[in-house]
C-alpha cells in the first residue's frame, strides 16, 4: 500500500482537519443561501465528503470510507454547529478558513491520488481521481446550492491547477517509487503554497 | 437479512406505491417547468428511483434494485402517463399526493436503513443511507429542474427530520434485535405522522 | 460477449470520435458561459465521459472504462484545445458538430445497451442504460453549467427518442441473437438518421 504516506494516526488527524474546513466552507455557503440548520448540515457533509465518496465509488472502494469511519461523518456535524452558532465569527476569520481549505486541498489531492493508485488505477487516472478528491466536494456543494461551480469560473482564483500540481507530483513520486511521508508532505505543501499564492495575487 | 421487515409481497406493494407517488411529485414539477412528456418521464424516474439507486451504489448492491425489478422501472412511466393526461386533477388532489408522499418517506427511510445494515454498514452510516433513500430522489429531481433543493430551504416544512426519526428508530430496533413487521411499520408510521404534522402546522 | 459489435480497432476509433464530438459540445457551452480553460476541460471531460461512467458504475464495471483507457481521457483534452483556440471556427461549423454529435448519440446508445446486457442486466434495464450512456453526459454538462438540461425541454428538438429507438433496436437484436456488426451499425445509423431528421425538421 503506497497510500500509507503518513502514519495512520497522523493521516487520521490530517483527514479530519481537511474534512472540517471543507465542511465549514459548505456551511458558510448554506448560511449565505438562507438554508436552515438541516440544509447547513447537508451542505457541510456533501462538501466535506463528496470528493472522497465519488473517488471511492469510481475505484470500487465500497462502502466509501465516509461511511465506515464514524469520525468522517461526525466532523461535518461539528462544523455545522460551529457555523450555525458562530457564523459571523467564522466569516470574519475568512483568511484562516481559506488557509485551512488550501491545506485540505493539498492533502486530499495527494492522498486521493495515492489511494486511486493503490486500487490499481493508472498514472493519469490516479491524477484525475486525486484532483476529483480535492475539488469534487466543492462542485457538489455549488450544484446543490444552485451556484455555478466556482471551479469552472474565470473570475475565481486558481483552485484546480494547485490540485493538478499536487496530484501530478504524487503520481510521479509513485512512479519512481519514492512516495513517503517526507515527499508526500512536500507535494501537499507545494499544492498548498501554490493555492495560497493564487489567492494572494489573485491568479486566474 | 433483517431487511425482510415485511413479507416480500407486502414489501413489493408498499415499494411500488412509494415509487408511484414519488414519481408523481417528479412529474408535477416537470409540468410546472414546461418540460415535454419525455422530460416528465425522466424526472418521474429520477425522483422515484434516485434515492434507492444512490444507496445501492454506495453499499455495493450492484446492479441497483431499480434495474433488476421491472416493476420499479415501469411504475414511474405509469405515473408519467397519469401526470401527462390528468395533471390538473393530480394537482387538485395535492393533499392526497402529499399524504402518499409522506407514506413513501416513512417507508423508504425504514427499508433503506435496514438494507444498508444488511450490507454491513454501521449504525450511523445506515441511518444516513436510510435518509438518503428517502430524500435523495427529491434532491435529484430539484437539481435536474434547476430548483434549489426544497430539502435545504428554510421556507419549506420539515422533510428531513421525519426521515431522520424513522431511520434512527429503525437503527435502534436493529441494535436491540427487535426489527420486525410490527416495529418496522411503527417506525415508518411515526415518520409519516411526523411529516403530516409538519405539513399541517407548517413546522420548519 | 455480445458487445463486440465492431472489431476492437473499429470500436476504439468510433468511441474516440464520439467522445471527441461530445467533448466539443461541452467545451462550446463552457465558452458561452465564460468559463476559463480549466472549466472548458472539466466540461469537455464530463460531457464526453459522464454517460459511460454512470453506466459503468451502475452495472459494476469498476473502474469505469474512462479511467482505464488513456485515449478516452486524453481525447476531451484535445477537444479542449481545439475549442479554446478555434471556437469561432468550431461554432461556425455547427452543423458539422451536430452531425458528429448525432453519430455519437447513435453509437453510444447501441454500445451502451450491449455492454449493460453483457453485465447481466435485463432487456428494459439495458435499454435504459443504453440511453443513459448516450444522454447522461449532456445532462451532467448542463447541470454543471447551471442550465436546464436540454434533454428535458420541450423547445429543443428530439434527442432522447432517437436514443430510445437505437437502444430498443439493439435490445431486440440481442433478444433474437442477431446483434452483429451489420445489424448493430444499422441500429446506430437509424438512431443517427432519426436525430438528424429531428434537427432538420425541428421535431419536438
Amino acid at each position: 500500500m503506497t497510500s500509507q504516506i503518513f502514519s495512520p494516526d497522523v493521516e487520521q488527524v490530517l483527514d479530519l482537519a481537511g474534512i472540517f474546513v471543507f465542511a465549514l466552507s459548505g456551511g458558510l455557503l448554506a448560511i449565505r443561501k438562507n438554508f436552515d440548520v438541516f440544509g447547513i448540515a447537508v451542505l457541510a457533509e456533501a462538501t466535506a465528503l463528496g470528493g472522497g465518496v465519488l473517488r471511492d465509488v469510481l475505484i470500487g472502494a465500497i462502502p466509501p470510507a465516509a461511511f465506515t469511519n464514524l469520525g468522517y461523518f461526525v466532523t461535518p456535524l461539528v462544523a455545522t454547529l460551529v457555523v450555525f452558532f458562530l457564523h459571523p465569527e467564522v466569516a470574519r476569520i475568512n483568511l484562516t478558513v481559506q488557509t485551512l481549505d488550501a491545506l485540505g486541498l493539498g492533502l486530499f489531492c495527494v492522498t486521493g491520488t495515492a489511494k486511486a493508485h493503490d486500487y490499481g488505477l493508472g498514472v493519469v487516472a490516479s491524477i484525475a481521481l486525486g484532483m476529483l478528491t480535492a475539488v469534487g466536494g466543492g462542485v457538489i456543494r455549488d450544484v446543490l446550492a444552485m451556484e455555478t461551480p466556482s471551479l469552472l469560473r474565470w473570475d475565481r482564483s486558481l483552485y484546480a491547477v494547485p490540485s493538478l500540481v499536487g496530484s501530478t507530483l504524487t503520481a510521479l513520486l509513485i512512479s519512481i517509487d519514492r512516495l513517503n511521508t517526507l515527499t508526500g508532505s512536500t507535494a501537499a505543501l507545494l499544492a498548498f503554497v501554490f493555492r495560497m499564492l493564487a489567492l494572494r495575487y489573485n491568479w486566474r
